[in-house]
């Protein structure tokens, strides 16, 4: 298979297409809609995964595991829960195959499912249901519980990672004995999130709350974190809410308060799932291939020997071995590719493809004179250093370049976000530079609507920080109290 | 809800079925056959992941991720494994619901699959339809990968843990160039299960391999753990499978050899699940509730300070919070439970029952004199130390206790494995004592079978280290050149 990607400017949908299946991410399967996460895309998966189940523990949250399956009537207890979620979705409906006459599979029509079951697109139906049982009063309040789990949502139209009928994430279902508190709980979430977008994935995101349309099904606020991709649309990163008495109420689930009294818990959800490696990989790549956040990377530093048979290829090891001991005693994570089945050539290209943040490579001249040529895959730098220098110049470099990857997509979102004060110049900015737009709007769901149907753009967010000001709506002339977030999105 | 256990003695079954429960492991749900792992309980089976996955990776393997769903014709394609694994399923026929007129969620009958997808109960057919695509030379193997998924086998009689509709478990699958490389692999995960098994489980396993009609559907060789429960009664706790070419075949999974000849690939594939944590509870519990090893309990120790009013409290979590910072900084995993709702013995019956290895409670008199009260869960044995002294005892003795639950299992079993050489004490044993019986076999299918039917015991394995000796089998009368091990199992 050929490394080279058709470019971002010639194509930027068939450039992610491409990338996400070049550098061994993940690809579609056999079933429609489903992915396979490979190897290389798992471990980066897995790396945020530790990130985030660090993060979820240390505010307080312990892991469980709920059913798969959800029975249909669950659904219908939340009736803005079932519209929302429960219709594009697999329904289980028999238990059992059989061989026909002719010792083909067939689905053996005895045996039916009294109730139909659905694969879960969310949990928290299932989970209040099981709420119920272990809240009996304030004493086994507050319940912070997250899930690792794969969820299934039936969509038509699918890409890899960012939007696949079977996904993987975490949601988080916590109960409350105040309202307070909950809404506490889903704000501090969306920290969480920030933080880890920012930190880890080196991508900026702006914090805000969802307009009513918007909302997850079943909530009374949702707070987003909603990032900027290359090509100037916009990506919700995570979510998280606060459900109000909603799913209490549907679930039967009430406490007894410290003053005796019965009431209905309080609750949020929140979650983010495999949709961050697509958002990983619009953030920071390029045309050569990937570029990974050194705090996401797999490896961090790949190291490829230059030489001209098995004596300085052991030669050379020798010191690349104590090298990349060295390295991986200082935490860094190493590989040293002396395969050859390959060429340094072909490996080159492989590592630029894959993101590796740092490539060193040792040829004989670097033997005689104790030093390496290290490479930076954002910036395609090369620079010859003593090999005794190695440890802190990694070092270094990958807290420069995590710094510098953060910058330039924060320059970037920065440059991005475009006031405008008419309907005219509003679907300027969309086609032309894209990104957000700031604009006033008059708060109904029909400008909402009528915006989104003349521009596919939709609010984003209003901002946490959001000023409010007064203004005229930017399509329907009537009274703003403040500028929303627009943008075309993932 | 009561604390107090049925005991082993008066029902052993129930008493597993009520610890499971009280102790906060896990419970039914709404869902037929499908169990919810509650934070207690998954925090063991974290702690289990994070063991297993270690030693997945120091053993060269990556973890992928591959499609919930298998289309049905893929189980087709490998006869035995079709009979093994798909007919007891659950099949999804349909991807929408709809309101109907009076409106009631029910199936949208316009949205019906063309072919029925199955959730998956095993994952072979669909990971070697991926291999197809991922393997074109020798240089593509040997391809190690492990999945950490859920899966479902639409079992009619359920027990937590032991036997769930939906459970959650590891898979590894493995592609090789050569039979030998597959053969070693196999063998090397069965090490890898036994090491883990008796190091952090402090769980005795028998490592052998199973007669043809026990083997995994679509094996040429199944190796095995087989541990034996306080009932006497065997627990298959981890398996791998040697599956010879014939997924390769099925899936027409061929590689360019370094001579350039077209070869079909080498298989196995290996898996444990959360039925090990039924294997963990049975192991070593008793009827005051569980007994964690050390080496897999989420708390190690537990401190309850015994006050009276928020004086006392105040100077006694003064000692311990410092304490515990240092057994925490030696790796410790330390709670301390001050919490001012529950009494002290209400606690001390709590941590009890969830198998907390030691017990630590500090009182007034014990501040005055600088010492504290520690306790083991698994002997009750109490002793005063000083405080100055804890770190090092602390560390000792959960080493001790870790060794002495493996040593007391071990001395269980060792006892309960009897040799027989009659039919009537074949029955009597199992009848009785109960255990392994040792015992020659013809080597037929027909005879396992009438064992089976008349005992209810099978041929849990063939030990790895049996004995070739010239012996008659016990049932049939006939040649028989090995002892096999029978018993009742889970």
């Amino acid at each position: 298979m050929s490394k080279k990607l058709t470019t971002r400017e010639e194509d930027y949908s068939k450039w992610y297409n491409e990338l996400v299946v070049k550098a061994d991410l993940a690809e579609n399967s056999g079933v429609r809609g489903c992915m396979v996460i490979k190897p290389y895309g798992y471990a980066i998966w897995e790396k945020m995964q530790a990130e985030l189940d660090r993060m979820f523990k240390e505010t307080g949250h312990e892991n469980a595991y709920f059913p798969i399956f959800i029975p249909k009537s669950y659904f219908s207890k939340e009736a803005s829960h079932v519209d929302g979620f429960a219709k594009e979705c697999a329904v289980v409906t028999h238990y059992r195959l059989k061989n026909d006459e002719n010792g083909k599979v067939v689905v053996d029509e005895t045996a039916k499912l009294e109730e139909e079951l659905i694969v879960r697109p969310t949990s928290e139906t299932i989970i209040w249901d099981t709420y119920r049982k272990w809240i009996e009063s304030y004493r086994d309040l507050p319940i912070l519980v997250n899930q690792w789990a794969n969820v299934v949502r039936w969509e038509m139209r699918t890409r890899l990672f960012l939007r696949t009928a079977e996904f993987l994430w975490q949601e988080g279902h916590t109960a409350h004995a105040t309202k307070q508190e909950a809404i506490d709980e889903s704000k501090q979430m969306q920290e969480v999130y920030a933080t880890f977008a920012e930190e880890f994935m080196a991508m900026p995101v702006i914090k805000g709350f969802k307009s009513e349309s918007e909302r997850f099904a079943g909530a009374l606020e949702t707070y987003t974190i909603e990032a900027l991709m290359q090509d100037g649309k916009a990506l919700q990163a995570g979510t998280s809410h606060f459900l109000g008495q909603n799913f209490a109420k549907a679930f039967d689930v009430k406490f007894t308060s410290k003053e005796g009294k019965r009431e209905f818990v309080w609750a949020t959800s929140w979650g983010v799932s495999t949709r961050l490696m697509g958002a990983l990989v619009m953030t920071h790549s390029d045309d050569k291939g990937l570029i990974l956040p050194p705090n996401l990377a797999p490896i961090q530093v790949v190291i490829i020997p230059i030489y001209k048979g098995e004596e300085q290829l052991n030669a050379i090891s020798e010191k690349v071995e104590a090298l990349a001991k060295v390295l991986r005693n200082n935490g860094v994570s190493v590989k040293y590719d002396k395969r050859d089945t390959y060429k340094p050539g072909w490996k080159f290209a492989e590592y630029e493809l894959k993101g590796v943040p740092l490539r060193i490579a040792m040829g004989p001249r670097d033997l005689e004179n104790g030093t390496l040529e290290i490479a930076r895959r954002d910036t395609s730098v090369k620079q010859t250093i003593a090999i005794k220098d190695t440890v802190s110049f990694v070092q270094e470099t990958l807290e420069t370049i995590q710094k510098e990857l953060f910058k330039k997509a924060l320059d970037y979102r920065e440059s991005h976000i475009t006031e405008v004060d008419s309907f005219e110049q509003f679907k300027e900015v969309l086609e032309t530079k894209g990104g957000f737009v700031s604009a006033h709007w008059d708060g109904t769901i029909e400008t909402e609507e009528k915006i989104k149907g003349l521009t596919k753009a939709t609010i984003r967010c209003i901002p946490n920080d959001v000023k409010f000001e007064d203004g005229i709506c930017v399509f329907s002339g009537g009274k703003s109290t403040k500028r929303v977030l627009f943008a075309k999105a993932y």
